[in-house]
């Protein structure tokens, strides 16, 4: 008997044959896919507010990340903060960008489409009297999101890229809402 | 002529007076409130990505970022990543959570309502069905968030409390989606 080392595929960087394997199992079984992600936010003062990432449930079984992440927020100093972090709609900003890139080049290296390079603006319009209350007809949050890649690739490949990349978790909370349950109790 | 130095009134280690002072500058010239937050992403490799966030556009002009700002996504090794930063499904409650959190201090600071202290769980329910195309059936995002915030502070403020985070901004856009245009052109 012959030891065959067999060389895992990995294209834009990704390791399709592992994606391709969690994909197998899930097929296999459902529950595998139900995910819950988590953290724990503690408000530092003021504008100051820290999240701790510790893991999440996935797979049937918690799974801890191995470096627990720690997130700050903060205000710019023109609204009263103290520039010490993003503020919350800019990390909206980067949650969204963050997951249509990963989206495109996952499913592109599924798909065994090249992708050398991507940079990407993105902008958000928000006007402050929604928050502020001064005008109950503007909306409080973002009144549009413009998302504009630059990707080094094949031409031929640019519309399935963007198809590609509205396949992603955020795009589908952000594009469309979700139920979002708010609860406050006293310590 | 005596000069009487006027101290700034802070609640919940926020700035009233500053928060104030914008909102009444607000009133009188609308435009003030018109901003545009922005970034910009870079694809690493595989799982990898970095948005730099060295500023936005509000109250008629471009603001600097004293420290321009870097977060990078990454994924966890199950799902073919490398554990290096926060997934963006993980961004996005903590963009979430910021929000609420700071948009409870602020508002409540305005009200003269004292926070002591703001302790929170959030989790999100996600079924990697979406994401992989194993069911068109199964939401791509979040099927839905809960926000469990412990606050010590008077009992009788805690329905207002709640009343008045959902003013938030990252709420509103996770809650209800907004629109977001995508564009992919070649480098």
């Amino acid at each position: 008997m012959v030891n065959v080392a067999v060389q895992d595929k990995y294209v834009n960087g990704v390791n399709v044959s592992a994606v391709q394997a969690v994909a197998k199992d899930i097929q296999s079984d459902f529950e595998l896919a139900k995910c819950t992600f988590r953290l724990h936010n503690k408000w530092i003062n003021g504008s100051i507010n820290s999240s701790n990432i510790d893991g999440f449930f996935g797979f049937k079984k918690d799974i801890a990340h191995p470096n627990p992440f720690s997130l700050e927020v903060d205000e710019p100093s023109c609204l009263a903060g103290s520039n010490k972090a993003p503020g919350p709609v800019e990390y909206l900003l980067h949650a969204l960008v963050g997951c249509l890139t990963t989206t495109m080049v996952y499913h592109s290296a599924i798909r065994d489409i090249q992708i050398d390079e991507v940079d990407t603006e993105v902008e958000g319009d928000l006007d402050l009297r929604g928050f502020l209350g001064i005008s109950n007809d503007v909306p409080k949050g973002y009144q549009n999101i413009r998302v504009n890649f630059k990707v080094k690739t094949d031409e031929q490949n640019l519309d399935r890229l963007k198809a590609l990349s509205k396949l992603s978790p955020v795009f589908d909370v952000v594009s469309k809402g979700t139920d979002v349950q708010v609860s406050v109790e006293r310590i």
